[in-house]
């Protein structure tokens, strides 16, 4: 981005991560055009150009991919194999298809951190429920955890219950494709590095995140950074970020979701390359935010500082089990009134069962005046359906 | 803003300041529709609605009025009788047309400093030449400022000289119209102050903001906040942006440009009625922006906490006395490798003389670093034409 005006970016799917990506770029100026096949998608007003096309339709990739200078993605569901013939005929799609298709799906994914000697949880990957009753009855671990391969997504396609149980049931299991089965990992905390690479090879963790989770509910409540984890952990948790990285070779954000078991071993969860819910703190929180960060690396600029501002923790908004329709935010006044706290509201129109409708940023000078209030926060997230 | 969706707010003008007022409107989802003769103004490719029409036309505002609940500018220079009868019709324009028909006009505004009791420095207004030759004789300053009473603008419309000098070759004075002419204040420093009302009254002022002048070329070559000034001074000048407020009693942002004699004595030398160029610092170094905050006045949220998060400078990005035609930024990617800078680039499509194109802001936790840094950076803002 010598010039302001001469490189234009395309981004497949147009939800919150693809608005807040614009948002960023508009203090450079640098034009954004999208491909979401919903055509009130919250990005839409904010795109410079807004092809209403599904994310898989290679019509669709053509279009976008003639638009613009250089592709990104802000969702996983799109057509890797359609993005890696693009790459061949000389498009610059980042992160690289490849990470993609990897990631894609959870049993390549696993197969992958496996070859690259990336700490992961035991696995196996069963092709159907017969495959699985047979491979969960040689698996040494009480309680397993069961992914769909493909197509989960928030929490979507996991499946967790004793391993003796679903023997003797296997119909309780929610899905009959391939999935990946892994062992349970007791957690001691749940923390999440996001890695980036510029085009150039140059690479740069961010401090870890911690999830905190509710005692009683065991929900996630908010996040927190800095995390509350010895240093030696948080620096192995840099290392293997920066391995995978390595291991993908591709430039690119990419979000690195950990367990730490209660004897303080680190296991990579899941991966995904761009960016992350578990980010969002850096808009406010970090010298660069994520967003900013994909920029730079889009354009080829130098990375940017990933040291935190201030401590910071942030909480989802969240549509409850049985909310549909048109809502508002209840307590939108009383957070607003509080020093150091960001709404974000992604506009979406219509709340639906646990749809995320935004996010809530708290930065304060000390990290027990951001855990005070984020514990304050959690109670006045609450979305109102109207009318 | 109870519900994300349902409140629009037209802009009057869509500049860079509307552009940053929408960027950070996306934040809470919030419609922003803007009027602007320029099809390719800065602000068009984000706004819900770009009403393409002269911010001085009826029919435009009139079109402007009813897409939206609620109106502000983002310039001064519309057409404040009209706004005066949309008010009456029962629309809200946020800040009062009362407060800008006052501001637009150089003697009207001088004239209501006084009455206010508001301090500025000792001026008079003269309808032509011949009535200037006339009073300036009667004058008791060395040096004066000439002011077109309309019109104005970033310096334009602005004659410094000696009175003798002038009254000798009266025909010196670019203007012929109404002039307002002031004693020239010998200052110590220039600062401003940000002070902000909301439609209930509340009010609340920003820390100020002190302009730093080379030494060599006395062109401002940095702002920097917190300011190099004794604090009762500091005090004073937020009791005066305070009194400024009540005496428009009007909701708003105002910022409020002083002098600071030699002597230490406080004069006010202009008032915006919009966020402002002084302001820009806010949107990294403060906990709440201007831009939130005139979002926050428009919606009829509680005003945001106006401290600052950690000191901060800002530099303009301009364009040089003889460049024209498309650039670029010449140092960008030494600017954004340096930790807590922050480049802002309008997206103008083309430099002309003078022109601002975008401005830097630096945030670090000491302001020595901060000021070290602004040192080195004021030389890294050059501006390059390409063919």
């Amino acid at each position: 981005m010598k010039t302001n005006n001469n490189i234009t970016i395309g981004v497949i799917g147009g939800g919150q991560l693809g608005k807040m990506l614009i948002q960023k770029a508009m203090q450079w100026s640098v034009p954004i055009n999208i491909l979401d096949k919903d055509k009130d998608c919250v990005a839409s007003v904010y795109a410079h150009q807004h092809i209403v096309n599904d994310i898989q339709s290679e019509v669709g990739l053509d279009e976008l991919a003639s638009s613009c200078d250089i592709m990104t993605y802000e969702i996983e569901h799109t057509n890797t194999q359609k993005l890696i013939a693009l790459e061949r005929e000389g498009k610059t799609i980042i992160p690289s298809p490849y990470a993609l298709e990897i990631i894609q799906d959870k049993g390549k994914q696993k197969l992958f951190y496996q070859m690259h000697k990336i700490p992961t949880a035991d696995f196996f990957i069963a092709k159907n429920k017969e495959d699985l009753k047979i491979k969960l009855q040689e698996f040494d671990s009480d309680k397993v955890v069961i992914k769909s391969c493909t197509g989960g997504y928030d929490g979507k396609g996991v499946y967790i219950n004793d391993r003796k149980i679903i023997i003797e049931n296997i119909d309780i299991v929610p899905f009959d494709a391939s999935v990946m089965v892994e062992k349970f990992v007791s957690c001691k905390a749940e923390i999440a590095v996001l890695a980036v690479q510029d085009t150039f090879g140059n690479r740069q963790t961010y401090p870890a995140i911690e999830m905190d989770f509710d005692k009683h509910s065991n929900l996630v409540s908010y996040l927190h950074s800095p995390a509350d984890i010895p240093i030696h952990i948080e620096e192995q948790a840099k290392e293997i970020a920066l391995n995978c990285l390595k291991a993908f070779n591709s430039a690119g954000l990419f979000a690195i979701e950990f367990f730490l078991s209660q004897d303080l071993q680190l296991y990579v969860n899941e991966i995904a390359p761009r960016p992350h819910n578990s980010a969002h703190h850096t808009i406010e929180g970090f010298y660069t935010s994520q967003y900013e960060q994909l920029l730079r690396i889009l354009l080829k600029l130098p990375l940017g500082k990933t040291d935190l501002k201030m401590p910071c923790a942030m909480l989802n908004i969240v549509a409850g089990k049985n909310q549909e329709g048109s809502y508002q935010l209840k307590y939108l006044e009383k957070l607003v009134d509080m020093k150091g706290v960001y709404v974000h509201l992604y506009g979406k129109k219509l709340a639906k069962p646990n749809r995320k409708l935004g996010h809530v940023t708290i930065c304060l000078p000390t990290k027990e005046e951001v855990l005070h209030n984020a514990n304050i926060i959690k109670n006045l997230l609450e979305i109102e359906i109207i009318h």
